[in-house]
């Protein structure tokens, strides 16, 4: 596999990632060291029917294949427990909710995983999952939600973001290959056709405001609001019946929902479209700019991805 | 069937329903009068191809059983009237559109009734008919718009608010049950599938500028305003030809309107959820508080709903 | 055919057309004139991956039977050019975009065209190619964009329209017939059924605001601005990998696009609606008062078929 092969000869050859003057000093020689934290995601019972899942993976909230089976574990608890009615999603890492795929880790480490309960591949697994579990899940948004950041706030049942600190995007286009967990699918339906091909064909970052108007969050908060504001729901949706609640979602979800097939071909579209020549060139150029390390790249994100020129095609 | 006994009791045993010490005096020997009044839905032929239809149920425009037999009339002279073009939905009720489900009277009121034409049964049925009408439908939303008052709308073909006097919900959670009449296919059709779930298991109303904003409604108009734009698209589109009209809503309706089967499932929903114990034993602590009698109950549904505490599992 | 009798019998007879003292004078006795210039589409190749497409057939952008081959011209170009990735369609016209399709030529001068590659009739045809060529089309709207205006625009993969200058419409159910180029099925899955009807019922022009509220549009931009964010969305979105732009767009078109038969339908309703009587009246009426001559009436399109008035049945 290329990006494999590519990727570790970055990380073997100790090439130095350089970065700007302003941003942190990016650690060239332990990249892994990112997504080897044991406890990336934090689970808080703050009731039997009201829990809290809190991404923690600084400095970035980086997805990797350390995250999958930690966030797997979370999701088959939320399907089975017989207490819980509502799942907030929040992060507490300053500026960064959830964002994208590692791509330190060779790709084989996620692609050799076994299939999930409904036959695909894990994470649009996971992501299929909990958009059908029989809880109602909501993302609280505060930073950057980016690639799986943003797949996971789309799978979820509601989204409502800070005003001043949110910023959603599909990024990926900006590295060259396809999103794998679904935004394809689920922006549509969320924002009609013409919104969701500009998110996802300029990879550009939607602040909180914008993300309203399109749609891709229910409301954007004032920040110093956000978090009262959804607690205050939560627990609302928590007073109410377990069973009603998953009755609703369940005829929603008929009329809403794109299928497994839909998603799956997602995954697919990615992993085809990451080995070609120009997902690696990109990708590579990324690295040596800091992907995953250098803070002022993972918070401009698409200013980076915009400067990495045309491709050679 | 729990309801008609428990309800059936709450009335039999005369059990003073207690109020609020700033609400009306609950009328607690003779709920059945919100719902006796022969004449609860006025029809007006402004002209032969504008029509106005207002919900006169005073004090709460509550839908009960009785209700049941007027619209299907209404909506009869809809579908087969071969002059009308357009009609308007109003209420000449301060404060309330159109609101809940009466459970005063027994639940066998409604469910004993015969499908309607399109098979399924009457409240559906008639619904249906009317998103499927040759008729340009447009609801005129002042006050609250719950419950049937809010499926009534979304199976209309527009809805124009007042920013400051309307207030949709579908309220129905809060009481423990699932809506029957088609708002979990029809919201995320207009809204996406996020905010009708907030919606839908919030039970919380929702204003005129976040109805706008959410597409619950097409526009959210000054309340000073609202009357003279409504009344002016009816008038332009009256002045249209029917033919046309028709052919147009034809093909909108095949890539917008949910299946019959979908409206029908949530019926079954209904019927199902309401009587498992939870939805009894709020809508028992409803009936205590007032609701068809206690106003302050019945505008602040969302308010007394949020109260009632969590369920026993 | 009674469109061509009538269109002819207006031309032979050489009826004076009516036009408000403040329109310009109407060319009574050339009416083809408005459609016989030879180069109504321009194709600017700004980058080999970037594309400008101008329409320049002044004094109303109006879509005549001349504009078909040029038009279906530039979309096999779109279809089959190895280079572009990215299309923007806009105007040099002052005050219109691209408007209503002309009525002047006998409708026989479309309708005995050949099908388009996709079977379906020439512009429903080009339509359909257009939302799914592998390349990304961008709408900037300044001025009035309705009938095959606003089709074109909604065919295209993302809108943006200047806020002070743009306006969007589905003319034709003011003029008696249903529109032929796809808005019935394209509308409700970008604002939903409700304002999708509001547009198409009322034949309305829904300005920049409004088109961002109601999703008509991506967004409204100051006019000022607009020129500039539509220059470098497209250049940033040319830098990316046009196989992936490909792979990314075929995914939400999965999910987003009617099919080919829900296009094909509305062409069917067109063809018979314009064949009415009412239809035939109106466009009548319509081109006495100046339809495809009157400056005024082209820009007021809407006001004029509001005072048509009604239908004779």
């Amino acid at each position: 596999m290329k990006l494999h092969l590519l990727a570790t000869a970055l990380i073997a050859g100790g090439i130095a990632f350089t970065a700007p003057a302003h941003a942190q000093p990016a650690s060239t020689n332990k990249p892994h060291s990112v997504t080897d934290a044991k406890d990336q995601i934090r689970l808080t019972r703050v009731t039997p029917g009201y829990w809290r899942v809190t991404f923690h993976n600084p400095p970035f909230n980086i997805y990797g294949p350390n995250t999958m089976p930690q966030l797997n574990k979370v999701v088959t608890a939320i399907e089975t427990d017989p207490h819980v009615k509502v799942v907030v999603f929040d992060s507490d890492v300053p500026d960064f909710f959830l964002t994208h795929y590692d791509f330190v880790p060779p790709l084989t480490d996620t692609t050799s995983l076994p299939p999930g309960p409904t036959g695909l591949p894990q994470l649009p697994d996971m992501l299929v999952r909990l958009s059908k579990a029989p809880v109602v899940s909501i993302a609280l948004i505060r930073g950057r939600a980016t690639g799986v950041g943003s797949e996971l706030a789309l799978a979820s049942d509601m989204r409502f973001a800070s005003r001043e600190k949110a910023k959603l995007s599909q990024f990926e286009i900006g590295a060259g290959f396809a999103p794998g967990g679904g935004p394809a699918a689920r922006l549509p339906r969320l924002m009609g056709r013409g919104r969701a091909l500009e998110v996802l064909m300029t990879g550009s970052y939607i602040d909180g405001d914008l993300a309203e108007r399109y749609g891709y969050v229910n409301r954007a908060l004032p920040d110093a609001e956000l978090d009262a504001f959804v607690d205050t729901m939560a627990r609302r949706i928590a007073s109410f019946d377990k069973l009603t609640l998953a009755d609703i979602k369940r005829l929603v979800d008929a009329s809403s929902l794109p299928t497994n097939e839909q998603i799956g071909a997602e995954w697919e579209a990615f992993l085809v479209s990451v080995k070609r020549q120009d997902a690696q060139q990109r990708i590579g150029k990324l690295m040596e700019l800091g992907l995953s390390t250098n803070r002022d790249l993972e918070k401009r994100l698409d200013d980076y991805t915009g400067k990495l020129g045309g491709s050679s095609k």
